[in-house]
């Protein structure tokens, strides 16, 4: 860090299994990638490239490249996991994911609905060929899951081979874990953190107030993911309390986790 | 596109006279149009230097080469066409065109009041000159335009020769064919529908709900602008279905236009 | 300018006391600062390194010497001021200025409480090191500061050594001089200029609106902040009136100031 402040809290450092930056990349060109890495590599830990952003972008070989000269793993959003299951492409997804090099690989559910055990053996499956991120949650809003079985559905997917459990909250972070308006369903999060350990749960928060929501929660190695490349910076400063929202978090002892 | 996929509906191919996606570019720097185009050109169809940015952008001649690079035909905003009439400068308006070898002009009432038939006569003077897109609807959210007006307008420029009309939204997507809180006019849009062929409107649609409301109403090949450059990427996967909002639209012949 | 237009407002020229541009810088790579500054130069006053983003964003000088290349003077944000104050390291905090060249600097008391007669104190020394700015308003949008209050301390803040007074807002617009909804305090606004000088306060608007509110209200050369880096040629052209919403302000002598 740049200069000498005191009640700085502990940020754990890279590589880390906890306090993880996740950047949702929805296009950016190969200098984009370079300018987001050259001030972000000290805090993101990985990069999705948003739903089926892959598919239509030039350059994705030397994109992947670039994240990977910052030792940064990089995965394919979760859609696009769903688009090559429905069309029976399973084995095609696989494909791709070693043609590219791709070593994280995300398993979810947002788009399609498949019975719950089919869902695990995609995750056991796929944990073989690397480390699986599995998401929970709808992006239909309709869609209500209630929070036993948030419970149930994360345990069997953790239990299965995932690494970490996804909340869901879609690029705009309306979705899942979110009312319509962007607010936390608190109810909902604090019910699913009595059963499953925060350090196992990226949670997708866009927002701003989202991600303070969890930073006062659970602290500043709270694991956040879909951050926009803009917002590493100040998401980072939010994190160490550098940031009106949670100046006095760290302070004199507050809010230690 | 960089992957093998089924059931992936077929945009045209550029150069194409519909399935356009229409950018506005407010002050980009040369580099920054030069990354949006590395990868944006396979997808982007035009260029609009939003507003009067054209005026106070700084290498304006540089960007507008960096686009015809690229095969882009690049305009001048409306507004800047009805600062050049309200002072009595149209003939000036056709010089700096000509100067900046620039062949798309919009010809634009949304600031202005000017009797239809003359706004017409500029639609033909400028036809001369180039390919015209005309826009219909005011920026002042408090001035309606029933429908059958709507209807009246366009079909009268393009009989004057303008080559696509452009329903207005303004930059933010909260006037003209939109209400206030961004939501579509549907009933306006479905009756313009009945008498304008949709592959003649270019339908200003900067905000997400916005895009996927025509994509779902006339398919992936819908004309849309107002784009900004971060969104040229998920707009072309949303278009193709490989995004949460479109994803069932194109499966098993769903939706197909 | 690009084109001859009659009727533009005269915007005073750079370096100018009045009709300041203030971008937020919240974590800009060094090509990005760059690009910014290629189209931004002839319209960006000064430019903030916002809250407390300088502490975790790598390439800081480097950064600092482009904007320098630019005669452009950078300050950090008030809240990293209030983070070395509040951990008794005020001495620090000048010594940081000097390392970094550093010659505007920001009082603040958005996120801590400092008797005024304190926080004036701090003016007058750091007023010896280079120019102040100082600002008045909390961030904690339940702290309502009456209008003669607003007075008293801008007052106090000026006769103590401050250059402007910067008119609090956030990064969002949603406190300070705002309502949590971005709405200008019109009553406030309006209270406050008629006993400080228009051109000695820096108004943060980093909404559109709200912008456009101080344009209409004091001028094309109003003082404003906390601009993000995409929206100065924008902004520009809004001064101006090449923009629909300021299209009529400055045509026929209309809102001259």
């Amino acid at each position: 860090m740049n200069f000498n402040l005191t009640q700085i809290p502990d940020r754990i450092k890279k590589p880390r299994n906890s306090g993880i930056t996740m950047v949702m990349d929805k296009g950016l060109s190969i200098p984009e990638a370079q300018n987001m890495m050259s001030v972000g590599h000290p805090h993101i830990d990985i990069v999705k490239l948003g739903f089926g952003t892959s598919f239509v972008t030039p350059n994705l070989r030397e994109k992947i490249e670039v994240y990977k000269s910052y030792d940064i793993p990089v995965y394919f959003g979760g859609t696009l996991f769903e688009a090559f299951l429905i069309r029976n492409q399973f084995n095609d997804y696989i494909s791709v994911c070693k043609e590219y090099d791709i070593s994280y690989m995300e398993v979810s559910d947002g788009s399609i609905n498949i019975p719950h055990a089919e869902k695990c053996g995609y995750i056991e499956k796929l944990a073989k060929h690397g480390t699986v991120l599995s998401e929970v949650g709808s992006k239909d809003a309709a869609h209500i899951i209630p929070p036993y079985k948030w419970i149930e559905l994360m345990s069997a997917e953790l239990k299965a081979g995932s690494s970490y459990v996804i909340a869901e909250a879609r690029e705009a972070g309306n979705v899942g874990i979110y009312r319509g308006s962007g607010e936390v369903r608190e109810g909902l999060v604090q019910e699913i953190l009595t059963q499953i350990p925060g350090e196992k749960i990226l949670w997708e928060a866009p927002q701003k107030a989202q991600q303070l929501y969890f930073i006062e929660l659970l602290g500043c190695n709270v694991n956040l993911g879909n951050i926009a490349p803009t917002e590493v910076i100040p998401l980072e400063t939010m994190r160490i309390g550098l940031r009106g929202d949670t100046f006095n978090l760290f302070l004199n002892g507050n809010g230690q986790h």
